[in-house]
């Protein structure tokens, strides 16, 4: 009944859920959507852009990141640790609310540790992974506790040296670069000639150097094959391989192994066509793995690292329409939100060609289509594209344009000074 | 005398100039090398690193600006303004710098705006353009005297109802998509269906918008047609077609035009086989193109807008070398320094594919090459490279890797938060 003294100007209350968009996307999960507009986390997205301050903005709703991350745990064998990939989104407040969900972090620079310790992580429930540390980088993550994974025979040596000079046991991780690689994944970053992590053939050289010190031990190992992959033969055979890599090292080098980072992978389908991973799937085929290696993880904690996959489907990018205008028969819907605060979806970030991320008109969500059109920023250039030639309904000054699967690789990723726009606002939305 | 005492250790001072880079690149000028190091304003560049506070640090080296500048004015035309494209290095001291030495300024936010006017600028030496510009940088630029470039008729009618509110008379410019497009260009921002200007067959619309106001007129015409053009008959049909345009656009509407703004679009050689512009060539061009519209142009203010053709010569990045590290045969030198301070030397601006901008090592400028190697920065992501299979002398850890070409387009232009690296230092070196 109050529902209706609030909106008296309604006739019919219509909720529906998008789980598939016109443009083909399949999302992650389904959005509630409540008379055409949508809503996040309970309120209606209109409300949720008031209290972040107006557009363009970031919304995170922690909600569905918890779902994501409860979705994972339920999937995967019980010897896993989620580790979070603070990379994919640093900001402060998701790692808050991140933090009772999480075992640990994978960081990608000692400023990700910093950040992260001011809100209340510990340096022990960090990893830290990253193909060229500093040496003030690697010093402080020694003396802190951060759990580091080397990546050369120089980091190797500069680790042993710090020990020695304060006498300190440190147990470290190595970063293999592996001879297979993740197929299908977005980026390669394992097999082949690699700046990330040590082939796996030189390794040791690595176990040498370290063996001559009386105060480091190796007891991680740890593979990142690539990123993004949807194709779900491709990421068992990561794990498999994985697996199998792992107990060769162990086998040859008789190292004290106490943690087994797999790494990540998990692709998001951010475009057309694209498939999300069933997750019930991929765990099925670790719970066997786990069960073939059975004796070989006894007493060894498995990790895997997520960002991009835990995050991506919490966020929103949302700006507004400030103008429509036709040049030679193709419409464009330009925005106040472009490239320099989602450089990824403007294709500008590792993708060969632009293609669009799911979007929608916050609240036409499930009106019906009426045009082909092309949403750009307001940057003096041409790279500065929101959405290229996608099917909207009709759009008018002051519609709210939202880009989904925007939790990752966003605003932190941007080139947020460039032509000196107003920046983003960010509203992380807790789980109530 | 003086010399040797200082360098007491050297047997031979030599000193040469590098124009060429083994590498295949041009340089747009001659850059002096003492000893093999690179000499930035008379210093050496490792004086010049200590003077940024190390690295990775931009350079601007502000005489280098100044001689571009003069090199324009001196082969363009009189009748030619030139303005500065703040968007190319919004720098505030390198804005103050250039400030005696152009007419004004091509502005593309309001925020570029107040950039410069904390730094001395007068709004009514800015012209602003730019696809979608908000209300609210409409109504402080209209406010404040700075000159629009209007692009929709939507912002036609915009500013037509600032003035009848503010009973204020408002001059105010059109920019036009034309027919044609800058051939050879790195970015197309003219001809066919674009977001920029107004398309040359429909201004009559936006004129009659216009015409209906009693407080708004048009003063002004503008076309961009493209940037980073290097082949010197596209560049001239651009002029060309820009002075035909502006002409039959003034027969039409009998406006009362006081200013034709020509855009900009000359290249800078970035890529290996690229040859620099030859201003001489370019600037008979010109002279030409003025005696032939000598009448049209009388009492016209003529403006060419330039950004990375000023300052890209004169700004270096600098980083150092932080590990070697060799992965199945091939060579990655490692750096402090990366994409999240250069996305345009990554590849990642709008370029297809990753060509190698020009490097040096800045203390073995003019050794000989010895290797073949990728140099990659510290960031966990394998967009993160600096050069890719590039031949360069023997590589040693600490050893300074320099970007030339890099005062446009640079650090304002990179995303400079992502994964929470430290933030490259800026030196501005006035003219002595």
């Amino acid at each position: 009944m109050a529902k209706w003294i609030a909106f008296p100007y309604l006739s019919v209350i219509v909720m529906s859920h998008i789980t598939k968009l016109s443009s083909g996307h399949q999302l992650q999960s389904a959005h509630e959507v409540v008379n055409h507009e949508l809503v996040i986390a309970g309120e209606p997205l209109s409300k949720r852009v008031q209290e972040a301050g107006g557009t363009p903005c970031y919304m995170y709703d922690m909600t569905r990141a918890q779902q994501q991350i409860t979705a994972v745990r339920e999937a995967f064998p019980k010897q896993f640790s989620v580790f979070y990939a603070v990379k994919a989104n640093p900001n402060s407040q998701v790692l808050a609310a991140l933090q009772p969900w999480v075992d640990g972090l994978d960081v990608a620079s000692y400023g990700e540790v910093e950040t992260a310790m001011n809100v209340g992580y510990k340096p022990q429930d960090m990893g830290f992974a990253g193909p060229a540390k500093s040496q003030g980088e690697l010093n402080a993550s020694l003396e802190n506790g951060v759990f580091l994974s080397l990546e050369s025979i120089t980091e190797a040596k500069r680790i042993c040296t710090w020990a020695e000079q304060h006498q300190k046991p440190i147990e470290v991780g190595i970063r293999i670069n592996p001879s297979f690689e993740l197929r299908a994944s977005g980026m390669h970053m394992g097999g082949g000639a690699q700046v990330f992590g040590i082939d796996e053939e030189t390794l040791f050289k690595v176990v040498e150097t370290i063996n001559q010190s009386a105060w480091v031990s190796v007891t991680g190992l740890h593979i990142y094959a690539g990123s993004q992959c949807l194709q779900m033969p491709a990421l068992v055979e990561q794990f498999r391989e994985t697996f199998l890599c792992f107990s060769r090292v162990c086998e040859q080098f008789e190292l004290p192994i106490k943690r087994l980072n797999f790494g990540g992978g998990l692709g998001v389908p951010y475009f057309a066509g694209n498939v999300p991973i069933d997750l019930a799937l991929l765990g099925h085929a670790l719970h066997e793995l786990c069960a073939e290696f059975k004796d070989f993880i006894q007493h060894k904690e498995l990790i895997v690292e997520l960002g991009r996959f835990l995050m991506a489907d919490a966020g929103l990018y949302v700006s507004q329409v400030s103008d429509v205008k036709v040049s030679r028969k193709h419409t464009f819907v330009m925005t106040n939100g472009g490239m320099h605060h989602h450089l990824a979806n403007s294709g500008n970030l590792g993708q060969l060609l632009k293609k669009n991320y799911p979007v929608v008109l916050g609240q036409k969500v499930d009106c019906p289509v009426e045009q082909k059109v092309t949403i750009a920023g307001p940057l003096c250039t041409p790279l500065d594209v929101l959405a290229k030639n996608i099917e909207l309904p009709q759009v008018d000054i002051d519609d709210f344009v939202v880009i989904m699967l925007s939790g990752a690789y966003g605003l932190s990723s941007s080139p947020q000074q460039f032509l000196s726009h107003p920046s983003a606002k960010e509203l992380v939305i807790p789980v109530i």
